[in-house]
């Protein structure tokens, strides 16, 4: 990404200023990265962005550039803008991998700095944090959806510009999508390309078989065929097979047809059945028009033999049950050597306070059984009750033979990435192995498994001892 | 934006290779760009994006490294990367003016050039186009619904990566939105940027009062107070009030207050009672919380005092109604000396065929009374039969004393920018002008008043010509 210390909302700068005026800037603070509902109305999500993020907080600097612009805003003061020529992100970041599945309440990414530049820097975490997240969700909900299908991406015509479809190509190749047809993510993130043609083509030669003839000849090695421009079963299969028979007459084998409009469900049974009697049943199918987890399910129950799955819209825009957004936000939760939390009279959105550790708790045979969100430096035992957020008097045993995993590590200290970033490949099969991990019934997509996430005994007895004053 | 000729989808580059190969290259072609649907279940759309694209075709071109990428992924031949180094869009585009007010089935933008040129650049070319044209429409939703209110955009946080947070500010602009959060779009764009400060910034405080005077020291001729971060009527307007009467004594004027959670028409009604008769009329009243065109109608039509809309993820993402994304397509429309149309069986989705002229007719008050898209060449008349494409039984006659407007011009020729773009300022006041020239009914929220396009009797014909062959 192009980074800028611009990329900010307005109100990040007056805050800084005005903690900058007050003598605050430089007391220490820690923030929290949550959300408060898993999108889609689904169980969890996939967390994706960090990479980005710090490489956004270890360049985070002003152009002198940049500073001629704020003065010409004429609402800073000279000594506050000679402040901002040195300032730097010098921090802590503490974060699961990229790839982690993650749930409601618990703390994603904290940052631990000067309340100066743990506040600045909330608008471009969230920015970067909140889509990849969404994306890498919508990416592993189509991709479980798929089964052994393989899905691959084309949003970019449809994504919010380049970089909103760089963005949905790296993010969705996270959640288990395997290739995308945009060229430049390709090349960015090493991701494979795919993409064969468009109806256009078929439809700038005298007719469908000769353009299928001239795409083959190009092609002899990588030839997919689009089959519905003017009638999928009259004419696009044969035409389609015709040419297969050819290309194999040459000693050459055809990759398959694409479907993109139609009942998919039903077409490509019929395209199986036409394949298989031609004795090509090597042939692949590849579907693609507006397809989502849903369609895929669909697809699929009826018996669809369906190879290859193309999405686009549906996950460049993550419309629909989403809302098209991760609603994740960023919350004082400590100042100096203050436990804060934002107090409301919904005591579901009353924010956790403090710094705090994220443990999942592992049954032996590797499937995951709960979270628990602890004060820092308090363990966890077998038999200690937890806590629900949202509603205390709901509670749970932590059960014997578990192991306690520690999910989040320090990721940047001081400002430096601690070490490289993994591949994105690494990224995507650390993904593949957590989902595995779900428990039962996670990962349907109609009113799924509730993970619980709890909180210890010492983190409930504190938030309730900071709402205290509040409660008259 | 940062151009590259990558960010396209892989199969315009097999497509190309299959033109080059097949000697089509330099075949003369035209594409439409057009959506079925306006977005939102609403009756028209803001075009916008051009200026970003028609810098996309002027800056195209393929970089060594670009080269020596598709060469490693062995698909293509020496032979047409050789040619890719020289390859540059040199054809011609015709549009109207961004801010144009369009309708569903009209070409926006129309690419004439050689096959090659004008295929390569549909997948950049929609990108650019769909994402800023349904920002500017939502927001021009947003802002009519707002009425005298004033509304401000803070997407940044969820929108689709930086360049996505981008796109949205200037979209947003052009459709009536008069400032952003976003201060990189404020200094690229020339955008006037807003901002207060956080929930955050009171809870690094020891009470609201506190908060609220250290805020007003620092920014005494732009303060606007958050006030609901404990009880907005028990404790954040009292101290709002407080810190006004110590301003004015001091002989400042603050400017408002942020209603940000809870009954907001309500609220903001409470909150100009208090301000009224506290003898501060002058205060100005910002509202936000997932606020869209719906909530903003509702909380005008219950009487809500609101001065200042602030609107965020509802612009950013477009979810909701309009699914994310317009549904803009590119459409083969003529190839060398031939007309091209894709066929269908659903007549409503057929294409229109060839280059064709979009006509406004315009009666003598300046209202809109609908669009007319005909064969090149052929000129309208009072009394003139159209036919609405999607269904020519049904055929409406062109009335007397109107005038027929010409809405596109040629925006680039020979690959070259015609004029220079026009300030976003001028855009935007285009934009609202043609608001106020649409039918009444246009711009209701729910079941609006459907414009008419139609096509002329010559446009007619050819398209059944051409369908003819099809149609046993």
């Amino acid at each position: 990404m192009a980074s800028s210390a611009l990329l900010t909302d307005l109100y990040q700068l007056t805050m800084l200023a005005g903690y900058f005026d007050e003598g605050m800037h430089e007391t220490e603070a820690t923030f929290d990265v949550f959300f408060r509902e898993a999108p889609f109305k689904g169980s969890f999500a996939v967390f994706a962005g960090l990479a980005p993020a710090l490489d956004y907080l270890a360049e985070l600097r002003f152009t002198d550039e940049d500073l001629a612009y704020l003065r010409g805003l004429d609402i800073f003061k000279p000594a506050f803008l000679d402040y901002l020529k040195t300032f730097r992100f010098r921090g802590t970041v503490i974060a699961p991998p990229e790839g982690t599945i993650v749930f409601p309440n618990e703390p994603l990414l904290t940052v631990q700095a000067s309340l100066a530049e743990a506040q600045f820097v909330e608008t471009a975490l969230l920015n970067l944090i909140n889509f990849q997240t969404l994306v890498a969700t919508k990416a592993a909900r189509v991709s479980v959806a798929a089964g052994d299908g393989v899905v691959l991406e084309f949003g970019l015509r449809r994504a919010q510009g380049p970089d909103g479809g760089l963005s949905v190509a790296r993010a969705a190749y996270i959640g288990g999508v395997r290739s995308t047809s945009n060229v430049l993510a390709g090349k960015m993130f090493d991701i494979p390309v795919k993409g064969t043609h468009a109806h256009s083509w078929i439809m700038a030669f005298p007719d469908e078989l000769t353009a299928f003839r001239a795409y083959a000849d190009c092609f002899p090695d990588s030839c997919i065929l689009l089959v519905d421009t003017y009638d999928t079963l009259a004419s696009g299969l044969p035409n389609a097979l015709t040419v297969a028979r050819e290309l194999r007459a040459k000693g050459y084998q055809m990759i398959g047809v694409r479907l993109d409009s139609g009942d998919l469900a039903y077409l490509s049974k019929e395209a199986r059945r036409l394949f298989d009697e031609a004795g090509f049943p090597e042939l692949k199918i590849v579907a693609s028009n507006e397809l989502d987890e849903y369609v895929i399910h669909s697809i699929r129950e009826e018996g669809g033999e369906i190879d290859i799955y193309g999405v686009g819209t549906k996950l460049a825009t993550c419309a629909g049950d989403g809302g098209g957004a991760l609603g994740g936000v960023y919350k004082l939760v400590r100042l100096g050597d203050q436990p804060k939390l934002k107090v409301t009279s919904d005591i579901a959105k009353a924010t956790l306070p403090d710094r705090k550790h994220l443990w999942r708790v592992v049954d032996n045979r590797g499937t995951f059984v709960m979270d628990v969100l602890s004060c820092e430096g308090e363990t966890l035992h077998e038999g200690d009750q937890v806590f629900d957020p949202t509603n205390p008097a709901r509670h749970k045993i932590i059960p014997a033979n578990c192991r306690f995993d520690t999910i989040r590590q320090t990721v940047m200290s001081e400002g430096r990435i601690v070490s490289r970033h993994p591949s994105l490949q690494a990224i995507s099969e650390h993904c593949a192995s957590q989902l595995r991990c779900l428990p039962e019934g996670s990962l349907r997509l109609i009113n799924p498994h509730r993970y619980k996430v709890s909180i210890s005994k010492h983190l409930l007895a504190l938030r309730e001892s900071l709402m205290e004053p509040y409660s008259h």
